[in-house]
Order: structure tokens, then sequence, then C-alpha cells
């Protein structure tokens, strides 16, 4: 079975530094983090010890995907027969105890999750422990002393390895895919949810050949003055129908087996008019503003400071009202995700952190404009991982359905893979 | 603001069996149930006292959303303004204390989310508090006592209101649109994620007469060999492109502002053949048995035990692997939500639950069939709120391409409305 040595090393260092024999997670994003596995409905345990060793528990229904996991070993339980009715938890805590005592754990000190956390969905519906976790973890090992985890976990987490970055890559090449095929299909007349439909159907394409299990997403397109609203915590798309001169907002999150993407680009349909030109102007130099900054060993808030800057300079100070950016990949859509490019923030960049870049502009009762790329920090400083439409040729989309030969064109060509 | 009498009136009662003074949520479905509002992030509490108050306490991002919830407040508050970092926890204990002391429970026997539970994704990222809402809940209210509450909120959850059914309806509304839409749509040739991509785009379309604000879905494909593997917890789409003769069958969870729909359908591309004319024969014989048994006061094993019978008569007993339902609604895919229809189940049928009923039949390496609808326990028996496609001629497709009249009229036919 194939092994992560510099996650297991990672794994190793943190341990030790913190005091621990061995961190036990159920949370889908973490499991990942520890075992190379992304559970399905979350009834899944990876176990990490001080001593390197990774032990994934999944259930029989998992154990399948579970087998391409990056751990030292896979163990299968049955959460309930069909004679039965238990829950999950019933099931492992046997199962659990069994690992720890094969890994000589089952005396020491394990970290735990103990919340709160914002964790990407992984599936329809989400079995979770919530605070009986600790329930779970007494019983099974009433003999360790367990200890909140969550601030390793998230430092771990903002530190993807070079395999990690990998899948990342790949999250954002189907996105791009993604972006691509929408565009071409985005016309005037377009609901949002329909034109959001266009961009998210091609995320589930993957070339067999990547080795990807499980790809999907969300995309979430706010247009005209609703896109004015976009600053909010959550995105969505209403029956607003698209019309020339609109701003077109696309938002993104895709992923490649858990991990995660966090992408944006804001078209606008036809001509974009002076004031429109303007604001992209002034996005696009506070993006490349934030890119210059970053480089090992620079402050995060120091990013967020050079983007917000130029638009400061610009007039659009005020209207800029979010972060400039946080940590993507084991993270979706996580504000306190590390490392977090914002005012207050004290993070300093690593190489080989992975976080998104999101200068953005918002008019109310007008409009909105946010591109967001994602980006990682390299020896030299910075290398984008979304390089696609980030031109003012590439945003201004032709989008009238009198325009034969585009829709033909459109219409005919079958979707690319990534 | 509006009320919802009837569950205010459902929740007293089980406050006063349980001797607690009040229920605080933060799980999405479990907001929803007390408030009526189905937060967006996770970061949303509600809060209802065993003398019928509810108050919400929602992030400022969702007040506009969450005003349209059916309790009798709701309050604001800024989860972490962008000169600060903090989590969602930091900044509720302290609206949660105030909101405590004037309902009048800050010394009271509360009711609180221990877990394990399923939970429907509400997001791209939840907020979870996880373990740590012991601490939220001590901090905030350290004179309370708290008890877990699971059970008390599983059993209310297994009686929608009136009122609730009816967004039930709405959901289940918008999943027989979208079926329709893609079995138009659907052709041989196509990839297993491209049809489930046509499924599930008419999930987001809903006619804002319906006063819904989010809807959306999850639609699985599954064909040929494939769909034998649908007896497992999770569901897949594929690269496997569908071929005449295929069972083709589309899993779907569909949502209307946090009430979920479970439906299922196995159609066969062009022709059925002997063989699975014989499966759709047993499958639709064990659906039609479980309904007949449907009624208030029947057992739910009862239920299970009559379609699990109609399929051992037919030869096919071994190959339905799984219950023949659970509770739908403020659940998705959970086998433990009330009431579970199978073998080991002590539970009982009441007016107004909803479930659903699956029959299934799983032939390795051969194809799976399963037909799942949606149910309502009624005064003189069942109400089926899924009532399409359910015949053979809706189930057998005519997919081939050459059929220009038939690819015309799907192309040019724009989508409908719920």
């Amino acid at each position: 079975m194939a092994r992560d040595d510099i996650r297991v090393e990672a794994i190793h260092r943190a341990l030790d530094d913190a005091g621990l024999d061995a961190l036990i997670c159920a949370l889908p994003n973490n499991v990942l983090l520890l075992s190379g596995y992304w559970p399905v409905i979350g009834t899944s345990l990876a176990i990490a010890t001080r001593e390197g060793r990774v032990v994934l528990i999944a259930p029989d229904d998992e154990v399948e995907m579970a087998g391409r996991a990056l751990a030292d070993e896979v163990r299968r339980y049955q959460p309930a027969p069909l004679e039965e009715i238990k829950q999950a938890a019933d099931a492992l805590w046997l199962p659990l105890r069994e690992a720890a005592v094969d890994l000589s754990i089952e005396k020491g000190r394990i970290g735990y999750e103990r919340g709160p956390v914002s964790v990407p969905g992984s599936y329809v519906s989400m079995y979770l422990h919530g605070a009986s976790i600790v329930d779970l973890l007494r019983r099974s090992l009433p003999e360790t002393r367990l200890r909140p985890a969550d601030d390793l976990l998230a430092n771990l987490r903002a530190r993807p390895t070079p395999g990690e970055v990998g899948r990342i890559r790949v999250a954002c090449r189907m996105a791009e895919n993604a972006f691509g095929e929408g565009t071409r299909r985005l016309r005037e007349g377009m609901k949002e949810y329909e034109a959001a439909a266009l961009f998210r159907a091609p995320l589930m394409m993957v070339d067999p050949r990547s080795g990807v299990q499980r790809a999907d997403g969300f995309v979430s397109v706010m247009s005209g003055a609703n896109s004015a609203e976009a600053y909010k915590a959550y995105a969505r798309s209403r029956d607003r129908e698209l019309e020339p001169g609109d701003f077109v907002m696309v938002h993104c999150n895709s992923y490649a087996d858990g991990y995660w993407t966090d992408i944006t680009r804001t078209f606008v349909l036809d001509e974009a008019g002076p004031r429109k030109l303007e604001m992209y102007g002034a996005v696009h130099a506070a993006l490349r503003a934030a890119m210059e900054v970053i480089r090992p060993g620079a402050m995060a808030a120091d990013v967020d400071a050079a983007a917000r800057e130029a638009l400061v300079s610009r007039g659009f100070g005020d209207q800029f009202k979010h972060a400039t950016g946080h940590g993507v990949g084991f993270a979706a859509i996580d504000h306190n995700a590390l490392p977090r490019l914002r005012p207050a923030s004290e993070d300093r960049l690593e190489v080989g952190m992975v976080f998104n870049v999101e200068p953005a502009i918002y008019v109310e009762g007008y409009g909105g404009l946010r591109h967001c790329d994602m980006a990682m920090v390299t020896e030299s400083g910075v290398e984008i991982l979304t390089p696609f439409q980030s031109n003012i040729e590439h945003l201004v989309v032709r989008s009238s359905v009198g325009d034969e030969a585009l829709s033909d064109e459109a219409a005919a060509r079958p979707a690319a893979m990534v």
C-alpha cells in the first residue's frame, strides 16, 4: 500500500511537538489528511501515530474505494447488518479498541477533534459523531488521555504535501474545463440557476487515467444587482435572467477525491462599458499586487494589505468587503483555514501553502466583480494554479442568441475531458 | 412573524414528557425543525422552550433569508468582522446567553445535540460545533443542566406537521419535474455522470411563487453492472457509457429549503427483455405489497416483511440487500431516521409520518433495479407523494441517437417550471 512519507513525517513532528502519541479523526477532511482517503458518509476513522503508523477503519461498503488510501492498513467493519439496529459508533468502538491495542496507543495521549470547524460536505448526508466522539473514545480507550487537537490539525491541513498538491491541481484543471464549457454555452435570457447547471455539469468529467474516483462540485451564478450581494458568507443562484451588459459572477468549488478548490470568474455579457472596465482594472490590479507580495516568509496580512491598497487607491476601498483569501484544499470555503489573508492575521506564508486570492468590488444595487484564483507559495514567489480566463478579453462574453455560428458551435461541441 | 402552532405544540409535549425546559440546536436539520429556517453554513442556533417560545439566532449574512422563519423572533449577530479573527462560537455565546435570560431558561434543564446523527448537507461547507457544543453551552449557560436530546429530536423529526409536509411535497414535485426532463434527454452513449447532470440541473428550477428560497439536490446514475452495486450505503456516477438494454438507475435526493426527498427510478433503454421484465414485475409487486400494509398503527417491520415476502416468493429474496425504507424529510439518506422499515424495527406508523419505500433487486454482474417512492401515512392508509413514472411503460425509454424526431423535440423543449 502506498504511503505519503512527507505527510507521515509532518504528522510525526506535530505529534512530537505537542506531546501526543496519536491522532484519531472522524471528520472527512481530517481522515483524508491522515490516511489519504476521503470517506463518503463519515463512518470511517483514521488513526495516525507518532511512530508513523496510519490505520484507516472503514465501513464494508467503502472498503473498495478506501483500498487506495495512503495508509499502512485498512481495516473493515460492518456498521449495521439488516438484522440489527445500531449506530455506526456502536459498531466502531471495538475495531477502534483493537487497532489502538495493536498500535500500542491504548494508554497514550490522544489528540481528537473537539471543534468547532468548517468541513466540506462529502456526500448528500453526513454521519457526524458530534459531541458523542468523546463517548466513543472513552468507551474504546478508557485509559487514554484525550486532548483537543484542532489547532494541530488546522496547521497540518495548511501545509499540503507535493502529492496532495497534485490532487488539488487535478481539481483546478477540472474547474478550468468546466469554466471553459460553461462560458461557451452562456447566453442572455438564461436564468442564473440554468447558467450554474452549465458550469457545474462538467465538474464530474474525469479522465479515468487520472485515478480520481469521485469528482464534482458546487457552482453559484449571481448576476446583475444580485452579484453585489456576493460578499456574503454564502452564494446562491436565483431565477434572474441574464441580460446584455450584466455582470455574471460564477463561483465554483470543485473537488477531486476530497481536495477542493475555490474559484470565481466574473463575466460581462457582450459589452463592458467604461464603469465596468474601470472595476475590472482595479480588481486585476489588486490581484497582481497581492501576487507580488506572496513568497516564503511574507506575512499573509501584507498580501491582504497589497490587494486592499490597490482597491483603495482606485476609490473602491469601501466596496471590498471581505478578506483577500484563506487556505483551500482540505477546506473549500472556510475563512478560518490557514493561512488567513486578512488584516488581523499573524500567519506567515511558507513554501507549498495553497490558498485563494479573491479581490472584489461590490457596488450595492449595481453589481459585484470578484476574481478568485488558487495560488501556491513557491521557493521564488507564487504559482497561480488557475491560470485561465485571467484577462478582460476572456471575461467579456458574446452572448446574443442571434449569433447562430456561435450557437451551433457551442451546441455541437462535445464536452472536453480533463 | 408566522408560527407553526402544531410544531410548537409537539415540542411542548415532548419537552414536558422529558422534563426539559428548552431545546438548543445548531445542526441545520434541527434548527429547521425548531424554527422553520434551514441555516446555510451552520452558524445559527435555535432555542425552543417548553412554554412555546422559539428564538432563532442567525448570522448577519443570513438574516434576510431567516426573516421568513416560523419563529417568534430572529436575533442577529456578526460572526467575525474583518478586523477580528474568531470562530462563530466566540461570537455566539453572548447572544445565546442573552436570549436564554430573556426566555428565563438560563437555570433550566436544556436538551442538546450530543450525537451521533446523520445530517443532510446544507452547503458546500458546513460549520460544525462538534464536541465543542458542550463548551459553548457551558460558557453561555453555566447554571443549566445539559441533557442529550437526540432521541427526542429524532422523534420530533419523524412526525412532520402538515405545513412541513407541504414543503416536502414541493421537493417531490421538483424531483418529478427533474425526472421528466432527464428522461426526455436520456440517450445511449451518454456517460453516467452526463446523465446525472441532466437529471440534476432542473432541481434548481423553482417557481418564485412557491416561496422556496433554496432548491437543489443530488443525483447519481448507475447503469448496467454498476447498478448492481447500488445497495451500498452511497451512490456515485461513473464514466460508463449507457448502452441499449441497460438498466439505468437514477437516484435523486432533492430539497426545498431544507426538506428532502429520497427517490429512485430505474429505466431500461429501448427494450427490457424477459429477464428484466420479470425483475420489474417483482419490484412493483413488492412496492404494492408494502403500500397495502401502510396505515396508522401498522408496524414498520410488517411493511418491510410484506415487500420482502413479495420478492422472496418470486425468487429474489437474497438479492434484496437492504431495508425497505426509513424516515425522509428532515433526513435525506439516514437509515436510522424514524420510522425504520426493516426487520428488527419496533417502530409503529402514525398518521402524517413520511418515509421512503424502496424495494430492489441487485444481481451481481448483471444489474440492479430499485424503485423508491416517498410515502405518507394517512387516516385511511397511504398517500404516495411521488406518483410518477410508476409503470413499465414509463420506465422503458427510447434512447436511440438515430431517432431524430425525439432528439429534436428534446433539444428544443424548454425546461418546465415546477
